[in-house]
């Protein structure tokens, strides 16, 4: 791939984003919710979190893109967020799944296999840990974190983009996105977003943003993933403790510009 | 009406509340709710996020105001908004109703019926776009924003007023509240409360302040937006950023005197 | 007691925290279910908010330990505490138990007492009027807050403790801890508590964090009340208003050391 080629089509889906202002429709876990609702609005997307079950199949029809989150579904929303898939499909909505905690708790891989059977996922967003089990590997998790590291990250992307027919974004150390012909290591980022809850949610939330106004999936999360590394190290400069983290984590997403993005992204395209 | 007369009332209705510290019982969305709950601490009310439905009938007596906010209601807490409505209208307890999303979830207006069939409600306060919908007027929305403008606000929030016999308050670049015979355009704010998820529901629960703590809810009405308003600019003058715009925001309705109410509210009554 | 002896012992109990990590499952309201995240990430444990009825008792068994707050329970978290409380009496899990607003809300009771029924309880963390309410006091409460002051605060924490076998920490303007036989009263701490939502929730977390990593349930309840406190100083020496005064307080949480704790801490033990 040219290099130099591939990071202005991944500047280009910023711009995309913040001129079509996508409304991003999440279904999401109450952990984070209001942070997924804020790091969307400072991004320049615009987020609804709607999730009733008698309200999602219609609100899918009006949104650019699908966030369905499954850490700490409630009933109400596990059948809302398989409604809202099958909504998706039938509507060409492209979705985001984020397979949180899947690996420890097994309802969760039920949900998903529901989604993939009936529904539509364009890009999967997970840690490492959970990106290895869905890939049938067996892996270390605890809790909702990842005690994974690197190696053989990006087997288990190929694998499973191969199996789902597409994108996939695992978290790290190092983050690895592919669709199983393209490969990106990124290289940004900060420990410290494993110091504030919700820095995955967020990150899938943004994947949200950029699936809803970039036609190539692969593109769209590179750029919300390379987005959140880029201003995770603006805001760990400022700031180098959780609480005011978050807060110059938004402030750093609102002032990301293109420049910036090329400056500063360490992308290893494969 | 006289100017100053009626700016000494908004004063005095602030004055009222921090006196009182009205508990505040809201039933709102999991996306604002600690927004909301914070900032009816921070305004000088005590905030209760009661919900369940076995709960809420009886917890309605023992408050000074209630806040139904219909953004993403589950289930439990449809039934429990129209049961609480029930026991405000039967004791006496002043309501404030959010009308979140309404224009763009026909369920919304539903639940929005049955608590004015049922219950009671002293103030709605919604965006330009969700007010023009409840006054049978074609408006512009997407998911939980306004694309409105001014235009036609103050008819239409004067419409609305004498069909539900009550006070209106409808956001936007200017803000517009009357109880059908007076009314006031509210032009303190910042652009900045369009970038912060939550600024509706947080001004819609310091109604539900100002509304337990004061006897007229057009001027419960005015002062709670217009705190809010002032609070916002003096939180814009030290933040530009959303993320710091909210811990300041939060700070600034902390700080907010009747002297700087009094001093920087910019409105016309009419 | 040697004094200077259970202050080690309270020192070593945070160490320990922080080289075990441990995972504390909690079972919360919706309000401040962000925050007892983020703090607990903070202070070296590791959160996992899992509430499903159909994955909480599996869930137990992965955890250190279970927190269970009362506050805004949907009748699916009822479920899910219930079950919780049983399968951590099943598998030797300490649980921690937040009893919000059990003097104004009925229900709330209920609940409680099926939890010491079916299951099990090694502390109760609550405000003295929740405190004093179940110890079958006649207790004055609003809402989710106390009106209590600490007379007999101490004698109704010994009182349940014994009741209900259990280490009970009773927090005000002083915070009372209580094994039945060993007890302290901590002089630490700041008003800024009492204007931003979730102290108390915050709290019951990290008592879970301690206990899930402390043998002493004692100690594990004084190092969490004193923990937050001292950090609680520290974020009101930087920041005065309450916005602010959240961020910082969880900075303080994060950079909280050993010597600080021993250096700042103002525990007299009875």
């Amino acid at each position: 791939m040219n290099d130099l080629n591939m990071m202005d089509k991944v500047v280009e889906s910023l711009t995309k984003l913040r001129k079509k202002v996508p409304l991003v429709h999440c279904i999401t876990n109450y952990v984070t919710i209001n942070d997924c609702a804020n790091i969307l609005l400072s991004f320049g997307a615009s987020p609804a979190m709607c999730e009733a079950y008698d309200e999602v199949f219609d609100f899918v029809k009006l949104s650019s893109a699908l966030y369905i989150n499954v850490g700490t579904l409630t009933k109400e929303q596990e059948e809302a967020a398989v409604l809202a898939s099958i909504s998706a499909k039938q509507n060409n909505i492209p979705v985001v799944l984020d397979p949180v905690a899947c690996g420890a708790i097994p309802r969760k891989l039920s949900v998903i296999n529901r989604i993939f059977e009936v529904g539509r996922v364009d890009i999967i967003k997970g840690n490492i840990g959970e990106i290895k089990f869905l890939a049938g590997e067996a892996s270390k998790v605890r809790g909702v974190d990842s005690l994974e590291g690197s190696e053989g990250a990006l087997e288990a992307c190929i694998t499973l983009a191969n199996k789902y027919n597409c994108v996939i974004a695992a978290t790290g150390k190092e983050d690895f996105i592919t669709d199983g012909k393209r490969s990106a290591i990124i290289q940004n980022g900060t420990e410290m977003f494993t110091k504030v809850t919700g820095s995955g949610c967020m990150l899938g939330a943004l994947c949200g943003g950029t699936a809803g106004s970039s036609e190539d999936k692969f593109i769209a999360a590179v750029t919300a993933v390379l987005s959140m590394n880029v201003a995770g190290e603006g805001a760990y400069e400022e700031a180098k403790f959780p609480g005011s983290f978050k807060v110059k984590l938004m402030d750093h997403i609102y002032c990301l510009s293109e420049e910036k993005l090329k400056e500063e992204g360490k992308i290893i395209w494969k």
